[in-house]
């Protein structure tokens, strides 16, 4: 593939997911994606086989960018686990905040809506959730060997509650189109990890 | 309203919402739902405004079925708070299982799909999901003044948390095509409730 190539389809691939967050993938129609890639009209075959692998390869690129995310805040060794975590969930309200509480979490919104469509797309949102699960229980580890986090955490089962419970939130903060799921899961995360905010922020000030 | 064009717009409804539960709102025709329910092709309209008209009375239809479901459990007096609530889980469980884990949570997949298309979509779901989460923190109070789960528990946060974690669980279930993540969710639901179903069923065998 000539680099040209590799960087037209780049730009199909960035402008597309950028459509399929806000309308969904089978809404998104490919003309639409072609015109906002500034790409001529009816080349989309040039570069993607059939709409099927240009969606595989929008979820391949959304997991990059999201796993990426959560290792640039799960992995920033310079502040304690604890305050990394909120960081990472800081960063998310903010946003979620600033796209008026729209859109949600493009991972979750392609899973509900295309995990029974097809083999090929099931097994790609699976590798893709379970990479980003996998962040976080490599995080929870560290965090429990640095004394962070409750010694009893079960890591395996920390990191899907996590992962579990932010989806839900996100989903809950697309209907309510308010921050209050997201603090509602901030609560609940600290609280099950056995490490209150709230106290934390305290101890800081003492 | 007649009664004959009562029952009629019911069945359309009902149809209709097993269709979406396959396919989403947006990919399923509305000539498939007449077809499915047995109705003359093209009477849509005697029975609905338009498509989203139907689409808020599928979201009314699906809001009782569930709502009913988690009362018929949460509310059974005859049995203690914390095996109602396995007893919902292990509902869930069975019925996924029957489906291959397929199509999820029709509120889960509606939120969204369609939170983001109109006002009244969002505001249907919003309600839709309040009163389910209200249910919950209803049972959870009564738990609470059972002394079925622990005392420091809030139960605003709680329900929620429930509600998120299952939601999460589902969507990750429909990708992963097997019940490991409902597994999950209810281990790390009876710890957060600090009540061990493992220790609990110990318990009554001792």
């Amino acid at each position: 593939m000539s680099s040209q190539k590799n960087i037209t389809r780049e730009t199909i691939i960035r402008k597309g997911a950028e459509l399929i967050h806000l309308h969904g993938f089978h809404s998104t129609g490919l003309q639409d994606i072609l015109t906002s890639a500034g790409i001529p009209k009816g080349s989309f075959y040039f570069y993607f086989k059939n709409k099927e692998d240009f969606g595989l390869a929008v979820i391949d690129y959304i997991t990059v960018f999201v796993k990426s995310g959560f290792e640039k805040f799960l992995n920033d060794e310079n502040i304690d686990p604890i305050a990394r975590l909120e960081k990472l969930i800081s960063f998310f309200e903010a946003v979620y905040k600033k796209n008026n509480y729209r859109l949600g979490c493009p991972l979750g919104n392609l899973s509900l809506e295309l995990a029974d469509d097809s083999e090929k797309f099931r097994e790609k949102l699976n590798f893709s959730i379970e990479s980003i699960v996998g962040v976080i229980e490599k995080f929870l580890r560290n965090a429990k060997q640095a004394g962070s986090i409750d010694q009893d955490i079960d890591t395996h089962e920390a990191s899907n509650f996590i992962f579990h419970g932010f989806e839900g939130a996100v989903l809950h903060m697309k209907v309510m189109k308010n921050g209050e799921p997201l603090k509602l899961f901030r609560n609940y995360l600290f609280n099950y990890l056995q490490i209150s905010s709230a106290d934390k922020s305290r101890n800081k000030g003492a």
